[in-house]
Order: C-alpha cells, then structure tokens, then sequence
C-alpha cells in the first residue's frame, strides 16, 4: 500500500513518525510544506522538513519536537557577539544540516535533493518531497505589519492580530518532482494533524497540488488538528478566529471538503459528526491526541486501516 | 607615527601583536594576506585576517596561533555526518566569523567592510585592511598536482614537493581601498616575519602594491622569517628549498631587497649582515625570536625606533 503524507511541523511529525512506524518506509512518501523556509545569516533554513527527518531519525529534542536532542548553542553566541539578529536561535548539530543545506544549493542542488541528502545521511529510508523546490515564504499581514511566519511565531511568540496570510510567489511555483506522480499513485492520502493555515495551507496552494488531491479526493483522510476547539500546539486557533474561521472540527471540515472525503476527529469532538457528514466529508471518531509514540503509532494504523477497508 | 605592518598568519600576528601593545592602535594600520582564504561549506573563510583579529582581541587559541580560544566543535560532527570534507577544521565559535562574513558579503558588503565589521565587533581598535577585496586563491603546483594552499598546508600536510606557486586571478585584483593610500602616508612600514612566498608574496603581487613600497623603499624595515637558515614555524625554508631561494637571511633579502631599505635578522645570522649588505639592505641584528607577549613587544619597539632614528 502507497501512501503519501501531508505534513507541516510538530503536529504533522506526531502523526508521521505514527506512519514511519506502522508502514514499510520504503511505501511511505512525505509532501511537507516549506513556506516556513527562512534565510537566516546567509543559510537555508528549512524547518518543517528538518523538524520531520530529525523525528524520524530519533534525533529531534523531544521536548520541544524541534531541534536536536541535547543541542549545543556555541556559534549563536558568536552570531550574537556579532550584533547579528538570533531571535530564531539555531543549535550548533542543526547548523550543520543548514550549512550543508545551503553548500549543496549553491552548489546547484534543488531544496528536492538536498533534503533528499539530509535525510538519507541521517539514516531515513522514507522519501521525503517538499512541497516545492521554489522559495515560497508566507507571510503574514498583522495589526504590526507584514512579517515572514517565523517573525510572527517565534521573535513575536504570535502576539500580533492576524489579518491576512500570503504565500509569497507561489503563483510562480512548481510542486517539486514527485509530488503529483506521488499523489496519483497513492493508495493512500493522510492530511497529519498539522496548522491548516500556515502548515497545509500553502501546501494547497502551490499550483496543481489542491487540483491532484480533489481528483484522489476518496482516498484522502485528514486528521484534525483540533480538539475542543483549540489546537493543541501552537496557534492553529488563534489563527483560525482572527481570520474568521469556525474554531472548531467542522471549521476544519469546510477548509478541507473540496478535496477530502474523510476527516478524522478526536472522540470529544463526536458532537460534530452530523455537521461533518452536512458537508459531504465522512467523519471518523478516535482519540487523536498523541502523547506517546505508542499513542502515534495506533493512530497511524487506525487511519490506515480505513484505506484498508475501502479497497 | 603612522606605521603600516603587512602581515600572513601566525608569524606576522606575532610582531602583529608587538605592535599594537607598542603603539597607539589608531595610528596602526594593518595589510593582511588573503591568498589563504578559502570557501569551505559554502562559507567564505579568511584564515589569516582572523589569526591577527583573534590574536590581537586575546580570543586566539595561544597553543596554536589560530583559531579561538577554548573552542568546540559540535557543528564540524554534525558536517563530518553528512559526509562534508573536514579536515579544514572549523571551530564553533570560530565558524560565527565565517557565517557572519559569508553573510555580510551576500548582503553585498565587500571583504573590507567584512573584515572591519568582524574587528570592531571584537574590540580590535586598529585598522586591518585585506590586501585586496578581490578572491585571489594562492594554488601550488606539486608532485601531487594543483592545489589550493590550504590543501597543501592543512591536508596535506605540506607533504608534496612544490614547484610553482601562483595567485589565482591577481592580475586582475586591485589593492583595497585605503591600502595604497597608507603606504604612501606611513612614516614607517614594517614587513612581519611571515612566510615570503604565500603570506607577504601574494601580498607583493596585487598590482600596485609591490610599486607602492619600491617608492617607500627606505621607510620599509623587514623582518626575517628564517632563523638560522629555519623557519620558526611553518613551511618557509623547505617552500623555499623547493623553489630554488636560498634559504636563508640572504635569500630573504634577494626576495626584498627592491621594496625594503632594512632587513632586520636574528642574532644567529649576524655573520650574513655583509651579504646583506652587498645586497643594498641595511642589515640590522636583533633577537628576533618571540616566545613570550614581552618579546613581541619588545622587539616590535626595537622595529619602531629604527623609524623614530631615520626622522
């Protein structure tokens, strides 16, 4: 069985690593969003992939769900003795994927095959796509001016009121090579419990990939990334209400209904089954909260599971 | 007293050193080789304005004359992982430098202003010039084939057998700005006792600059790297050997003696001041060994005053 996963951050990880775990890697392959993407002191910073292969390389800090476990920050105190800007504090080991990163471009290399590079040196055997090979940076439009997504979420801990979300030249970009065959293909279509906005949003809006999924749109399961309402990391709510969305499983419903068939939502949120169903997307009820690594891996076999049935 | 010091690595950063203790460091002008630079991971590294910057900051590691002080090295694990080439060994915080200027100069800044953003961030309150804000790698030609310098010195070892010496693209580098200009207002111009063929030579071979001292000849005092017919440390005499000079203080004079009035020689040499002489040099017999921050200084003072006698 082939299936291929939707992923932005932290939440998308849980669930990938659940996938990671439950399938034969080599079946599995992960389109992950990359308007994340910053350049910070000359370097390609690309943290939803990185933060995706480091959880399945064992390497990610489990507490934080990015970075590396036991992390150093020497050079950012260099950097910072340099009166340069370290609000998006980079680790020494995560420096070294960013430096090899930005060697390999400049060298000539897509974002495709370095992040191909990077995982395979850090022993992942699952293929890992970004979303595209052209930089797409969202940006935002907020009550203190438009700023990149990490200058919102991390220098400004998503303090400012969100009026507007922007991906920046994606009217220009490409899905990376791959994605569509991928998505075509596909037994199987997971949307991980990522930031519908700014995680799977510009996913979507990169040309030709919201088209791929509405035509697979049986075979495509999302998992809601809210459970009573709030999201449970991150700002996915905050986000959601400002920009007059539906704070809740049905919101999620009507962002995904055109091209998927089935959503996932945690058993507090049953009550809105009917609302789901009102929308022409199937609703699924299990407990998707993932504490553990058990907790993900049952959710990933469980979400399997209904491509299973289907066939 | 305006001095200007041409200076390599660790030898020059020596006298380099002397003559900043010895002197008002605004009156202090420093023209450093940049034929060692290399691009390492992408990141434009500049060996020898960093040992001088280091050293005269006190951050250098004193056991080696390069590199910072108490030094780590997480990011050079992480890049030896993803199969990188690390026998150019970067430290952590040595590696804020690079990241830093690398970033400065996509910014659009040049080496100068690179090198001059680095030195004040550090607290060096002497002007340091690069030679030339152009890239103008020293290659060697050797019984292994063509290689960078750094290559020779560093991975090599400076096993091979050198034949030929070359500055990639010089014919075409300008002196930097402000170089030309405080060789010809200087009261004094010293020439550390750095390697003569890749730390003063590529210095010499930027158009302009070896005319520049030639119209200064009598205000340039030069320090002979070689003692005893040895250099102190590094490859001078066999790089010598190789190429044909005479090694020794004679030798270094033939290499000098067109641009430098005074050729300032170890003790152990005295009996060479005739040929010096025989040379048109100005032989003058000092203790040129520097173990200690005193000896630096001292014979840094000892240099100047053959400046304060002349006037």
């Amino acid at each position: 069985m082939k299936i291929v996963a939707l992923a932005g951050g932290v939440g998308g990880a849980k669930l990938g690593l659940g996938l990671y775990r439950a399938l034969d890697p080599s079946a599995l392959t992960y389109v992950v969003n990359t308007g994340d993407d910053i350049v910070m002191h000359g370097l390609h910073v690309s943290p939803d992939p990185d933060i995706l292969i480091y959880t399945l390389a064992g390497v990610v800090n489990e507490e934080t769900g990015w970075g590396r476990k036991g992390e150093t920050f020497h050079v950012a105190g260099g950097l910072e003795g340099y009166g340069r800007p370290v609000w998006f504090k980079l680790g020494d080991a995560d420096l070294a994927t960013h430096i090899h990163r930005t060697a390999l471009m400049r060298e000539g290399a897509t974002l495709s095959r370095a992040i191909d590079d990077i995982r395979r040196a850090l022993g992942v055997s699952a293929r890992i796509l970004p979303m595209s090979d052209q930089f797409v940076p969202t940006m935002l439009a907020t009550n203190e001016g438009r700023m990149h997504l990490q200058d919102y979420l991390v220098r400004r801990r998503c303090e400012p009121k969100l009026s507007g979300i922007a991906f920046q030249g994606i009217e220009h970009a490409a899905p990376a090579p791959g994605v569509l065959a991928a998505l075509e293909e596909a037994d199987g279509i997971v949307i991980c419990p990522s930031n519908p906005l700014i995680s799977i949003g510009p996913i979507l809006a990169v040309p030709g990939i919201r088209e791929a999924l509405q035509a697979r749109r049986n075979e495509v399961v999302s998992v809601c990334p809210l459970v009573g309402g709030k999201s449970l990391k991150g700002p996915s709510d905050k986000m959601m209400a400002e920009l007059g969305h539906d704070v809740s499983a049905s919101g999620v419903a009507r962002l995904y209904r055109d091209f998927s068939g089935t959503l996932v939502i945690d058993e507090t949120d049953e009550a809105a089954s009917g609302q789901i169903r009102a929308l022409d997307m199937k609703p699924v009820v299990r407990s998707t909260v993932m504490r553990s690594v058990a907790d993900k891996e049952r959710l990933a076999r469980e979400v399997l599971a209904l491509f299973a049935t289907r066939r």
